[in-house]
């Protein structure tokens, strides 16, 4: 593992490492951010901090939620580390759309294990995000691996729902924005599931957070939200189809639904606060 | 002049402008925050907001400083207009510099009026950023004209500096973060100058804000942020020689040092909130 860059921000430190994956049999970066207390060096050696994961959307890499969302503030505050992993296997050997689309391949691994070839052989985001990732975190940087949170937008809010929803006893909370809720049931799952997995539908409910949710999942704390301008949210994002199978197993969730906000970043920063606040309540 | 984008943003609206410029002859691209109180219309059509005019670094456009700076937060509380112009004329038509540099030529403008051909027909971003956005701005949105503050970063704190400084009627309080302050001894400044202005230094030091400091300037409230890591202090920045100016002539200056922080946005990230806030002081 080496580090690829660092830059104070907010009192904490902002850090970008790259490794080679096992996982995905790829070089991968991954991006962190130590909150003030850790930089300061004011932790004693034995204490350990929660985490807060954050899985990026379509066509992002590990760095933009760190320049973007602006979510370092309240993280050094709340003494929280982020950390942000790419949104999909990456290099030269790793297969793409063949096409070159934004949706699928390259900058869209959808979290989960491909099992199809050629893609099966890299894309096993599923295993880097829940396994390989924090494994790394919990054994070089000072993470508490009790008290850790997931996070995600889009297709990374699929990803955060999805990894919560199987591994509630892996996460005290969950939260997303703008979530990829129903892959099945979009155009943007079904091209993914499609190659990633093949035809047989079956499989594909493992990877669905209506479908894992209709199961009648352990409740964690959950927080979604939803801009009312998102410019995917009748084609892609469907949220009623996750509100209502929340609703019929008796799944407690915080939906909040926002006038006048699109899909964007200025989206995520503006509530990005009210989330980590939310995580930061069940990770003391 | 044509809206190119809109996003909701901290209850207020991020835009994106683009329109021909009579100074640059070509067409400019601005961005503008309008915060909470104008978007959600609470506002009287009469009432008119403070506008802090952002001026950005090197390879910069309008849009950095308003998605990673993560000023929208604050500028929506206090109420203030944030404005961005791009750092240099845009197009097919604009000389760049002939080896395609960063530091010259498209995305260096220096905010100057340049007097050498070719560069003079298109590179007066000093016009552009003090007259023809400005009027822009006042005529097609409700601010207020006699309640300005300017900032910038790197090349957009020189601008900052040698803009509030020459203008102090036009602004009521100016800021930088880690700003070329004295571009006639730096790389950066030399370059750019002996192209855009000719080798007669004379005519250089209407753009030093070291030289128009020691001109004894009218004084306005001033902050400036400096970090202590920054790649580029020695070489290219060389904040003491501001420091001695300021002193020289007994202008009062708000300096503040910050160890471990470098050049870039994360720095600016960090301390944006006290900048606007010192800004926010003598704009009510």
């Amino acid at each position: 593992m080496e580090r690829v860059a660092n830059s104070f921000c907010f009192g904490g430190e902002q850090l970008r490492y790259k490794h080679q994956s096992t996982s995905l049999n790829c070089e991968m970066h991954f991006s962190l951010y130590l909150p003030h207390q850790l930089a300061a060096g004011t932790a004693t050696q034995s204490l350990r901090f929660p985490v807060v994961y954050w899985l990026s959307g379509l066509t992002s890499t590990d760095e933009n939620f760190m320049q973007k969302a602006g979510a370092q503030r309240v993280a050094s505050e709340l003494g929280l580390i982020l950390v942000a992993p790419d949104t999909s296997p990456r290099g030269e050997g790793v297969p793409d759309d063949p096409d070159g689309a934004y949706d699928f391949g390259l900058g869209a691994g959808f979290y989960l294990n491909a099992t199809r070839a050629p893609w099966r052989d890299n894309y096993r985001m599923y295993d880097y995000v829940t396994q390989e990732l924090p494994d790394l975190i919990n054994t070089h940087f000072p993470a508490d691996a009790d008290r850790c949170a997931i996070s995600g937008h889009s297709m990374g809010g699929h990803g955060a729902l999805t990894v919560a929803l199987k591994n509630p006893q892996r996460f005290r909370s969950v939260s997303a924005f703008a979530p990829i809720v129903a892959p099945m049931q979009c155009p943007w799952g079904m091209k993914a599931f499609t190659h990633y997995l093949g035809e047989d539908q079956s499989t594909w409910r493992d990877y669905d957070a209506v479908a894992l949710m209709q199961a009648g999942p352990r409740p964690l704390p959950m927080l979604i939200d939803q801009g009312a301008a998102d410019q995917f949210l009748e084609e892609q994002l469907k949220p009623a189809l996750f509100i209502e199978a929340c609703s019929a197993v008796g799944y407690p969730v915080q939906y909040n639904w926002r006038p006048g906000y699109d899909h964007g970043y200025f989206f995520i920063a503006s509530f990005i606060e009210d989330h980590l606040r939310f995580h930061a309540q069940y990770l003391r």
